[in-house]
């Protein structure tokens, strides 16, 4: 397993959903960043579960405990360390599913992989552990707040299931995607995804959706181009969150049936610093920023625990049906906006520090 | 910049497009891998400008040379080098662009970053930098051939604008898709899509499209879950071919649009073996490989450089306006199919020697 | 500052020497390996302060927490962390250290690169940073036993200033080294030591030595040719522990008095293996282990801190005098054994576990 | 096998002794730093064979091709490509060395690592290979230039066997060095050493010796403590040159026999900079510079290639008799003075890149 992100600042994260807890290491942050817990505290409840009734009801406080790297409110420039304890754990809750394989989820090709899988939970497999990557990526915030000021990094609900979101990228912002606990971009749409939502878990069902991603203020010149471009590693980034089926940025797939010449964005300038007209490279050209806005979406497919009965086989071998059991989101995608919003903020702030290291003169 | 991809199995590549030439270095391939240099020529021959009437007419030979790491027809276990050298260069075909960013080009984003650039065209940014992972894919195959027996990687184009191609994955074959120049799963289409093409280029425009890849008989277990999920090392190294604005793998985006009854896929046993009954997961699941069909997809924009006016800024920063020059592609489909499946074979090696390192007993 | 060591089986330590605690992430690891938390707490008491009465007094019990990695005494193949709290912390006994840089130590050059430095103790620089390496190694201790049974990583003080113990190499065990408190490989010697670090730390000064480290059974073939030599690791293993000052395998320094005549060793047959008449290559040759013992030995300076007056200044720049306080060892040698084994077992899993990715039938 | 070194200046070598030729990629390398091919081509001339009558009479002219990422004597940012074409290769020559293991050299490990082995010369594991490595550091030297300005890397031979030059570290010049073939810092040592070198290889036997390396304005904060100390780096640079045996710095062994109060080097005030009174450090602590000038020794085995008769193996198990035969050095010392300063200047290029990406403010 290789539970390592990034290359400068890079974060190790650790832990099963139902154990001792969870955790992150950060390493290759710099020093005298200011950092307060109440930050890191902010980013995890965000993602926390329980936040709201459209979210699994698990208990959980994810109180966020450090362990080193930070004093008197300033990182060290040594390895961060935060520790989140498991509380709410039902091992019970779980028996049945220790034997049967879930449908689309991880229990099967785990044990193709190791022999040997967490009795109870989703192990690492859950979602549990993108709490050590919101954590990591609360003081990635503060360190591209003192290197690349006015940087903003917004994510927000574009879909649930064919409900779609009509949002103005130019204008929005935070305090309208925390206004609903959807945390779509577009209110209007908002009582209406929130309905859809309880409506399909009160049948025992799930839906997915797309989740859009905005980068406002990103200096030119951040991603090293060939394999590590900067929409590569967003791209695997996004991919490497649980229940993501697919990644696409500025025009995406639907820029594929336009013609160069309506595809192109032309350059212009515009008080001394050069634009695009247009911005359908999505603010990156050739793997590198070029100072427009980033705006990329990620799908995420219908949540794979489900209610109703579903055919299945034991490890063991023998077909036989599930009944789902557990605390689960019939939609992840209001969590989910601040996983997104984390990984981006990581990635950014790993090749902000990887162009420090050959910038000069 | 980082030209490295890999963690086990590690390619390095190097060159401008206008230059000495370009390549790779191979590193951690298993000794005693049987390799000839016609297995590295035919595949560089696939990429190869100059091989249909749809493709770029600029005349490279693209001949491997190999310096290093394979002796009598077998890998050494050292590092494998090969160079090809650049032969039709017309750097003054470039004088113009030296000096006008190209719109959507790197121009701009690679003098944001470095500060300086190669003179003539487009240097590191240019496609002919995936000579060397077409190279070292040749390789990688023949270490799958041994290692990972059975196992298929086949690309097809998908669609070309709004010309779609209607495949059967489960009977496709190699022989299918290289009967036409334009390297399309459904023969069908082919004449459509290649007079698109030419109807296309004779307006100096350009078009996109949708490359589709399949793995078949890929063993279960490979992929690293957490942050080096399978589809997330997919996702970077599709992403990180020129031109390419997506990625999605399985049901994708409209996946988004089924509920989790609707998307789940159901396990039986067929033959002692765990199988799925549907395919949505796209053969991943958690990041892991479960034995079924992988099976993605990759939106590729239309080419940049078109022969129409465009209006653009000088690296001074004057506004003016392009005339595009040059020999290329007015669709780099039927050319990128071989990357994308190099770039596939490449995941898979590194995920497959990673795999191994750790599974025993 | 990057707190992570090798490549397949990873360690990622974090914590300063007051403050939270102190602590490893394992990541790497096989699946199913047998681990105890007896096993891990036996490693960390070898090292312990407080263990006898020619270490540092300082109480710590240093006792393991499992957070994650391990269930009923297997590895799941998942990162494994460990999490060792601070307990005896007296910050106050480090004030004037705060202020005044102590000669030989890491104060001032932590003040250099960061601009910050953990306030009391050592922060960072402390040897207490490698209770997270003793514990990874642990665990890998058991890979070991798993994939390359029979293998023996044994290490013991060769000399403490002036005073050399003899040992046979050959026929050392792990009970004589353990025999006394000193961890000498000659018993006879031990009293001897043992006064003399009394003495020493009675005039308020310290001493410093050689640790000598024996592999037995290593299995050809570990080692990455080029620049992850097996020695080359191993120096850098043994260099990135506190207080070292050299290293050199086989013959070493005194090696380069003889001539190539006399320093070869002659292959001959044994019992179908192929074997060396002497080993002044120490095991490995070309960078890979040869089956031979491999042999070297570490150069510990005495310990900086010492309880005479000494001149320095302070972080202002003013040049005082600093009077060592505190609960240190007079000499680190007996507990730096476990520390000199730990990095070995560290070097050589890794580099078992990198040569399982490539080798085949 | 792994031919890279560093992290953020990162050298990717290639090439076997006897084959199409041997080389470096070097990624990393920050954009418009001066470079020629004269800087590259003086620094492969040092270490040349046939370059005085003490050295190997291979014939190679070492000519170094530039492939890419050098404009107009300015590096672009991108990969520079260096090869290096093999000449002289009289692979008859070794015929019978393809079958009998030579005595201490890597015929035997490599075939028992890979399973086959370069049939002429020694492959891989020639110090051929360290062409790269010093091409490299031509280029490396330049960033320093640029980005260390002052900064001086300087090795010269230390010891012949028993004969031991006299050198005042702070004042020896490069031009000391250049002045005898020997390259010793002690000119009155120089003819005794040459003569002893000549008089060993008349008996068809070799030597080996100590090399000193000295690192003058050094800035301080370079080094990344815990496993990538500065001296960790250093070490493991030194022993991956091939034939190398021990690693020290500063005190080296013999400080582990001085007490702490001898060895502790106490801080004075100097022009506002803090030095310390004496540098039994070595110019680094913690695993940081602190600025003093850093001075470490490395010890060299005589050379394994005599050209007496020595007992050996076959590759199929049989015991016979080896008479060496080729073109080699009786004593590499010479040749490798420039190999140490190049790995030298590689982990100060790197640790520079890397402290650039971190500080700030």
């Amino acid at each position: 397993m290789s539970s390592t992100f990034g290359h400068a600042f890079r974060i190790h994260t650790y832990g099963e959903s139902h154990g001792g807890g969870v955790g992150v290491i950060i390493d290759g942050c710099p020093a005298r960043i200011p950092v307060s817990p109440e930050m890191i505290q902010h980013a995890l409840d965000r993602r926390r579960p329980g936040q709201s009734e459209i979210v699994t009801p698990r208990k959980e406080a994810d109180e966020a405990e450090i362990h080193s790297g930070i004093q008197d409110g300033l990182t060290l420039g040594t390895p961060i360390a935060i520790h989140v304890r498991n509380t709410d754990q039902r091992p019970g809750a779980y028996d049945e599913m220790a034997v049967k394989y879930r449908p689309s989820h991880a229990d099967f090709t785990y044990d193709a992989k190791y022999g040997i899988r967490a009795a109870s939970g989703g192990g690492r497999a859950s979602a549990r552990e993108t709490i050590g990557r919101v954590a990591a990526a609360a003081i990635a915030t503060q360190v591209l707040r003192q290197l690349a000021p006015g940087i903003e990094v917004l994510a927000w609900v574009h879909s649930i299931q064919h409900l779609q979101a009509q949002v103005d990228p130019s204008t929005i912002t935070a305090e309208q995607i925390e206004s609903n606990i959807v945390r779509t971009g577009d209110p209007q749409m908002a009582e209406e995804m929130i309905a859809h939502i309880k409506a399909v878990r009160s049948r025992g069902d799930s839906v997915g959706g797309v989740i859009q991603c905005l980068i406002r203020n990103c200096p030119t010149g951040l991603g090293e181009p060939i394999f590590d471009k900067l929409e590569a590693d967003l791209a695997k980034a996004m991919l490497s969150i649980p229940a993501t089926k697919g990644f696409e940025i500025g025009s995406g797939f639907a820029g594929t049936e336009l013609t160069g010449s309506q595809h192109n964005d032309a350059f212009f300038m515009e008080d001394g610093r050069v634009r695009t007209v247009s911005n359908r490279s999505g603010g990156i050209q050739g793997g590198i920023s070029n100072g427009e806005d980033i705006l990329f979406r990620v799908a995420f497919k219908p949540t794979a625990t489900i209610m109703t009965n579903q055919q299945t086989v034991t490890s063991s071998g023998e077909e036989t049906e599930l009944q789902g059991k557990g605390r689960h989101d019939a939609c992840v995608l209001p969590r989910a906006v601040p996983i997104v919003e984390a990984m981006a903020t990581l990635v950014l702030t790993d090749h902000l520090l990887r162009q420090r290291a050959c910038a000069w003169g």
